[in-house]
């Protein structure tokens, strides 16, 4: 967090002292814009409650075209992954080009369709002028209109940059500038080509798109306000503004952040709690229906996101419950390379414990090691030992971390990729330099929420599931953990004898494993673990 | 947080719309104010990076001052811990008069020895008076002046509330207001009230005394940029921001939550970058002397804050280490009551682990009670048995949730408060019901990195540390915790056979022991685990 926020702080400065410049205008268009995107200073500084019905209004609207907004791509995601990508990559091309030819053409024409009006007249010192002059960017847009003094109300929206859109449709003071008619066209191509474009094979944002389609119709709702409440100082911008929190609550259904950003972006703090109305009751009104539209994706994707809270049903679960149908594939310490490669085969999980014959001949639990570990291990070869306990030194320094960790773009390996021959089949592999020795346990008479909670807090991804352990040997309480003087004596001495331990290559046995295996120090972070 | 948010929401649209209801005046001082406290509009709107240099000087000041005030106030509070409040609630009393009493003295008398100056000439429409008309709050206070146009500038910061004497301080547009003397008069006289004041038996704030500190080297700081750099656009009030930011910063530490809370009282956000900035200078330079207020006050209380990360130290060390000196007592499922009361008397823990023979004969660790609870039991004396193991219907639900809960206003019951008679003694306690089933356990040689993190995320108070397992029940993954049909299914079925286990009183042994005891729903939140 510090960090993140001295990078603001510097970026912050950096791009002022550019932009102050690039004041005279060397710059061309870098030297414009600005931390506040959408400035909407000088518009409406206040509000009465009379305001709160069309603001609900606005509310109820973007909560329900949002909803229905992640089932459509929801669907249309659905389908892409099950028939149209299948085909190849030909096939994503192709539907990105046709989806960009679409857009482009509809952008054009519609405008050209639309008849072109006549320019208002506007005060002298709001800095807007009507049609806007010819190369520059701005309001009120002439678009092959026959008249000098006309504008062309879709095509001010429609053709242009997405940001000079959201820009005229929050301006303040220029009302009427555009007819509902014009503002449905709007909203409705525009819905139908964002639910389209979203999830082909372009990067792309859903935070402008989705300003876009809430502003058109705040601006709708805020036309008609302007009508009906004629003696109140009410701004159809603002309710431009309210529209796009309105469906972006209404998809993403994200609040606090939300309110932050819209706060940021247009330098508006009186509107604050009109703007945490709006997105509370699109927020809710969206959870009726279905989920936020990166929890929908992310879900399609298979990836495992934990909600914040465990489900009710938990609290009557336990631990043992949540592994009922699974049976644990275990690994001895050392091993026959032949037996990992058919453990690796014969089943998908992602970790295994290792176990190993204590001095009396009791079985101990000495750690987890990764499915993903196992494969460097295999395909590096280094390792590989003719008996099970070699004398010598014990382990080197034959790996790096970066050996280990996964690649950011690839899937990981796979034990198909992996081609050994019969003789380094007969090897042994010692896997106590390469596990994790110290997985976060939990009883099997565990309530299930609790497990739930740690593993949400901790991040995890794996944890063992034990019998109740026979006896304690400690208690930890906080006052443990405040270090004083004491604590820290007492850790020298112990680095010491468990540095000698990690020198001897074996340690004496018993629960006295090695205690820093060599990918120890990249567990504790949680994540692997 | 949605809850907060959503109330946060409410508090706002009635306070506007009761605001607007006292617009005409009718509700006295409830109508002014509003959520900008201390509104800067009006003064500097941009800064250059020529004010980098002075900002990054108010940085450094914060820091030391803040960092000197954390100090001070230390020695003054711990001072006061071992001398001053052990003579009894009388010297408390007294020492809040006496404090007081001096406070007024000084805020009377200062301004008094202090000449006035003649009124400057102030643009008509910035809304200011000088002096401003008696009855009213504003700036420019005519304090026992001679003349009518006149003003004394350290009455007009000493001799206010604080509130407004913040808003003098932050105005804008009223330059050469103070002398360098009256600002450095009132900054060493208010730091000293302050240091002094802090730890009084008084409830009061740091947040309001910190603004005024800080505003005051601000704008002496600001009072010399608008010497020097007579070319920029520079206003004395921003400066008495940035300064109020830097001491928080430097005292406080907090960077993130105190730039949102200075940007919501100022309403300015054009000044971001500059109070993040000054924050993270002051809290750099703060933290190079002592850790910041709270946390100073927090540990000389002895409440064991953790911090956000484990010490390095921690990472060599494994969980056994850190209970090393420790005995631990546990206590059979069934005691006799004097067995119990020995155990309380003889030590001080906070938390026994209950121990249980097997039917093999093993002994198996069932759960946690906590002394509280303990105590609870032993007062009330309903759940006393001839017998260790009583034939009947088992637990009735003689107890309520709220006999558990500890009062919040006092330290809790002690075991010398508990008078048993010497047949009471002789008798049993079935401790079953009553204990956390399933406390978090950790093995005995993990790192303590990662205990630590176990208490930190989940807000643990104590943690079991048991031998390394002998097996693994199962393995736990994120997808096995995303419930699906199957899932449920599964739980009722588990669901039954616990009810029926619970009905029977007494469950069949091994591992399966008493699943969803009395307080195991107040558990599960890990406070008071």
């Amino acid at each position: 967090m510090w960090r993140v926020f001295f990078t603001s702080a510097v970026v912050a400065v950096v791009v002022r002292s550019a932009m102050n410049w690039c004041d005279s205008g060397k710059c061309g268009h870098f030297g414009a814009g600005g931390f506040i995107i959408w400035d909407i200073s000088g518009g409406q500084e206040d509000y009465s409650y009379q305001e709160l019905l069309p603001v609900a209004i606005i509310g109820v609207i973007g909560g329900l075209l949002g909803a229905l907004f992640n089932q459509l791509t929801l669907y249309i995601t659905k389908w892409r992954r099950t028939y149209l990508h299948k085909k190849g990559k030909r096939v994503q091309i192709f539907e990105a080009c046709l989806i960009s030819l679409i857009t482009s053409t509809v952008s054009f024409v519609l405008p050209l369709l639309r008849k072109c009006s006549p320019c208002p007249e506007l005060e002298t010192n709001s800095g807007i002028q009507c049609p806007h002059p010819p190369g520059t960017d701005g309001n009120f847009v002439n678009f092959y209109c026959s008249k000098d003094n006309e504008y062309n109300d879709l095509a001010t929206i429609f053709f242009n940059s997405q940001d000079d859109a959201i820009r005229n449709l929050f301006s303040a003071k220029t009302f009427h500038e555009y007819s509902a008619q014009s503002l449905i066209t709007f909203l409705v191509m525009f819905y139908s080509l964002a639910v389209v474009t979203f999830g082909t094979a372009v990067p792309a944002g859903q935070f402008v798109p989705g300003i876009m389609i809430g502003s058109t119709y705040g601006r709708l709702v805020g036309m008609s306000v302007v009508k009906f409440y004629k003696k109140l100082n009410v701004d159809e911008g603002t309710y431009a503004l309210l529209g796009a929190a309105s469906f972006l609550g209404g998809s993403m259904r994200m609040t606090v952040s939300l309110c932050v950003i819209m706060v940021e972006i247009t330098n508006n703090l009186q509107l604050l709690p009109l703007i945490m109305l709006v997105l509370l009751i699109s927020k809710a009104v969206g959870d009726f229906f279905n989920e936020g539209l990166y929890e929908e994706q992310a879900r399609l994707k298979g990836i495992p996101l934990l909600d914040s809270r465990p489900k009710q049903v938990m609290r009557n679960m336990n631990a043992k419950d949540a592994c009922k149908n699974q049976k644990v594939v275990c690994l001895p310490r050392v091993s026959r390379v032949v037996d990992i490669v058919s453990v690796l085969q014969s089943n998908k999980h992602n970790g295994f414990p290792i176990v190993e014959r204590g001095q009396n001949g009791e079985s101990l639990v000495i750690g987890l090691i990764l499915r993903s570990h196992l494969l460097v291990l295999l395909q590096s070869k280094v390792d590989f030992q003719n008996t099970p306990f070699p004398c010598g030194p014990g382990i080197l320094n034959r790996h790096n971390f970066s050996d280990f960790v996964k690649p950011a773009s690839s899937k990981g390996k796979s034990i198909d990729d992996i081609h050994l021959t019969d003789e380094e089949l007969g090897l042994y592999l010692d896997l106590a330099p390469f596990l994790n020795p110290s997985p976060y346990i939990v009883p099997e008479d565990m309530s299930l929420a609790k497990v739930y909670n740690l593993f949400r807090q901790l991040g995890l991804r794996h944890i063992f599931v034990v019998p109740r352990p026979s006896r304690v040997v400690g208690l930890i309480t906080r006052k443990d953990l405040l270090l004083e003087e004491d604590g820290n004596t007492a850790t020298t001495e112990l680095q010491s004898t468990s540095v000698r331990a990690y020198l001897n290559g074996k340690t004496a046995g018993g629960s006295a494993h090695l205690e820093r295996p060599l990918l120890d120090s990249l567990m504790i972070g949680g994540v692997n673990t």
